[in-house]
């Protein structure tokens, strides 16, 4: 019998994707679903949707309710909450690093790390020592983040982008099992539960 | 000691507002929370956004996938699921009917009967007889329909406009409990749960 499977797309300037990022471990293997973790970028879809910026920054009075929901969620599942300073960071390097970090077992771990200390202690992913530190926190050589320069990696990061346009992936963090998308951390149960049954 | 209390804002042409709609009866009661009944229109706040039209039709993948999550809610909440055509639907004269409706005790079964005929049976707001249909449904006079012409609904529907714009409101349904805003179905429970400890 074949192992379930669930993809976990997610952007690492997305806040809601932070709150996955902790959460899908543990329910995932507690349901017997395997996570691929899929980092991508978010920058070219709402560039696609017009939008120069987060739709937090674009719509004031939702990104204001973001804000303090992410609080109230954070609370609700244990987990620091610092925001970062402009928000969103650029999170192009990040994304380069992990698809390198996630050739390894560490690999989530490293996703973890860059999300607790980019909202969880308001480090900027622009320095260089918020990435080394994440690639420390997982047990990861630092030497991995010269891996971001490297051509096979910012390819398959376009690669990813296209994956993502395919799939018609609109936000992050999605969720994609089989066929279905799920958007939001709102549906990572349900996603998994789908996986599970399909 | 004083009763405690949520505030529940919907929008007619609003698809998760039929779920919340449907939802919350039961989850206040069983909480010992009581829901004030707060039509109001997103017209023009979405106005003020800049969009002409629903985000869901806005932005195409967005859309896609709500009508998708939609149609697993409504199976796993166990209430039926026929979209209307077009999307979204005229809710200026459902909302002001609607207002005459919650001077009674009826109103709250009004406001239901609306949802499941409009996103349950896929009948148009537009039509005279989706309106008189709920009010007998919730067993009141049909001629309440009349009421939506009554200038002092009118006003008090524009009056609502500017609570609503005053609390920071940018989608439904939105909950407020207090002075905290949640925003989604997918925060009703947690809203329930905010106005009682509070």
């Amino acid at each position: 019998m074949s192992q379930k499977q669930i993809s976990f797309w997610f952007e690492f300037a997305s806040t809601y994707s932070y709150l996955s990022a902790w959460r899908i471990e543990d329910l995932a293997a507690q349901a017997g679903v395997d996570v691929v973790w899929r980092p991508f970028l978010l920058g070219p879809i709402f560039a696609a949707q017009g939008w120069t910026s987060s739709p937090f920054n674009v719509y004031e009075a939702k990104g204001k309710n973001m804000w303090r929901d992410l609080e109230r969620q954070t609370t609700a599942y244990g987990l620091p909450f610092q925001p970062p300073d402009p928000f969103p960071q650029h999170s192009l390097t990040a994304a380069r690093v992990a698809l390198a970090a996630l050739e390894t077992p560490q690999g989530p771990a490293f996703c973890k790390a860059v999300y607790r200390r980019q909202f969880g202690a308001g480090q900027s992913l622009s320095d260089p020592a918020t990435l080394t530190g994440a690639l420390a926190d997982a047990g990861l050589p630092e030497t991995l983040a010269d891996r971001a320069s490297d051509p096979e990696i910012k390819q398959r990061l376009k690669d990813t982008g296209a994956e993502a346009a395919a799939h018609e992936l609109f936000g992050a963090p999605s969720f994609v099992a089989g066929t279905e998308l799920f958007w939001g951390d709102d549906r990572l149960e349900q996603a998994i539960d789908w996986a599970l049954r399909h």
